[in-house]
């Protein structure tokens, strides 16, 4: 059994009512926008977010209807952040296959964002949990925000570890975050409880990113996206701050001043890669992925050994060793 | 006393409190996006909106939390399809001062409306009123397609009367609709009455988007955008479309259909406005506004005569009647 089909064992009724309940919600009258919705659903993803949200749920208790509208929520809100994203960063290519702004173009892809937003607040409604409501809005807030906090990040001169962690934390963990929390709110589970929750998912979330930004600097083919591409944005991730910050050196630190500045070839990124590659930066980020990842399962393991919990522990593992 | 002195006197109070509510839900620690927000915010508008929520609540009892959030949240909304519209229009100016996307860029007029989106969700959910968190879903969803729907249509060849009211039913009047069907439901309404109201605000809604279409006919420098703007983008409206389809000419098919390929030059497209003018387009724009404005009002005299009908039998006559 490969690891995707263990971690969703034990909600496999639940994601065929997740995504029966997502692909109805995306359908309307309007030729344009129905072409445009159909040419994101083509590609699913993995449904890592809707997975986390039911597993939640059912290491507390069972899956109910707060939680099915909650994870539709939830990834109709990520949903719409990557079609914005790709309008921000320029990426032609999501999952594969052409991102909306370069299939149709930025004007459709805006709107076809905001009816996704405005999705996500419907069924954040149908969970009639104000809770849960809540927390999708902090989300909203918090992923955009965190955007815009990397695209000022971008011209900034600092090398700052910190700004990327709150980066990171804004970007991505408030997602995985948001997940496990509804998932706890959903069965009514206590404040401490969510609390404790919340934390787990922004640990794995954590582990997502930094496994991300590492990707950026293998070679593989696999994941989709040339090497480089955070630096060709203008982005340094964690390998690169380490460096900059722990082994100082002026070609590197001119080297990374041009990234950010937008101003560095092709061939400078390539060396600053090396470079990076050399002084142990991804090293050093797969040791603090790993800490995380013992945060995480540190909370894990103070629940009762069952079912849901193992297909939890895989899900983490899976998360710190995918391929894409 | 002015008109807007006039509206809104019945409801002065619950301004305040809202202007209060508005201002303290837009503040981050971000830099970039507080210096969007404060721009944003430096002209607030005529809060049009939120006086219709409040005097529709007063109209039936009185403005509680649920209407104050509910104005919030429909106003927030508003805001974010503005900047979001002005990507899509390529506008560089919005109320006199300089758009987002022109100040700052593309992406962070994205991510600022993405923010002033999720904020409006937070204040939905703080109505705790689920029948009106379903209203500004459904109406998130009915803005972005109506914007889709007219990016559409500006490729079609077709110049029907039934889509444009499509399009403003969608583009416009849903917003209207919401802010009065929101106020009756903050009243906790009956159904019956929560539509009769809705169907009030969709008929100012129309009003209004048929004097805006009005407007790009007039040479007045005060309306704050040049004459033939609409055109410019390629949309043709209310005007144009009754010339065409009653006052059959080769010469102006042939204007608007190079408008509509965006292939007119500003001498074609000042030809088609003074054609327009002189075959009576404005005129038949202007009775049909009126007698949109004649079904408003016939809802309105079914209620009592008090101080909040005559706010509102104000508030009719300034849409039809602004100078912008």
């Amino acid at each position: 059994m490969d690891s995707l089909t263990l971690i969703s064992s034990p909600v496999l009724t639940e994601l065929d009512k997740f995504r029966d309940l997502f692909n109805r919600s995306l359908d309307s009258n309007n030729e344009l926008l129905n072409s445009a919705l159909a040419h994101i659903m083509k590609k699913n993803g993995k449904m890592m977010r809707p997975i986390l949200v039911f597993l939640t749920a059912r290491l507390l208790g069972s899956v109910n209807d707060e939680a099915l509208h909650a994870a539709a929520s939830l990834e109709f809100l990520h949903t719409a952040s990557l079609v914005h994203d790709d309008i921000i960063d320029e990426s032609t290519e999501r999952r594969g296959q052409l991102s909306v702004n370069a299939l149709f173009n930025n004007k459709v892809a805006v709107l076809v964002g905001d009816f996704l937003l405005a999705t996500s607040l419907k069924h954040s409604g149908l969970t009639k949990n104000y809770h849960i409501i809540d927390v999708i809005a902090t989300l909203g807030q918090e992923l955009s925000d965190g955007e815009i906090l990397q695209l000022a990040n971008i011209s900034n001169t600092g090398f700052s570890e910190l700004v990327y962690f709150e980066v990171i934390r804004k970007k991505t963990a408030v997602l995985f975050a948001a997940c496990t929390k509804a998932g706890a709110l959903s069965v009514h589970a206590s404040d401490e409880m969510v609390e404790k929750l919340r934390l787990f998912g922004e640990y794995i979330g954590i582990c997502f990113q930094i496994k991300d930004d590492i990707f950026d600097y293998s070679e593989s083919k696999e994941i989709g996206k040339p090497t480089g591409n955070d630096m060709k944005e203008g982005k340094l991730t964690l390998p690169a701050l380490y460096v900059l910050n722990n082994k100082p050196d002026g070609r590197i630190t001119t080297l990374a001043t041009k990234v950010k500045n937008l101003d560095a070839s092709e061939e400078e990124i390539a060396e600053l890669v090396s470079f990076v590659k050399d002084a142990g930066g991804i090293e050093y980020a797969e040791a603090v992925m790993d800490q995380y990842k013992q945060k995480a399962l540190d909370i894990l393991l103070s629940f009762p050994d069952n079912e849901v919990r193992k297909s939890l522990q895989v899900y983490i593992d899976f998360v710190i060793a995918r391929a894409k």
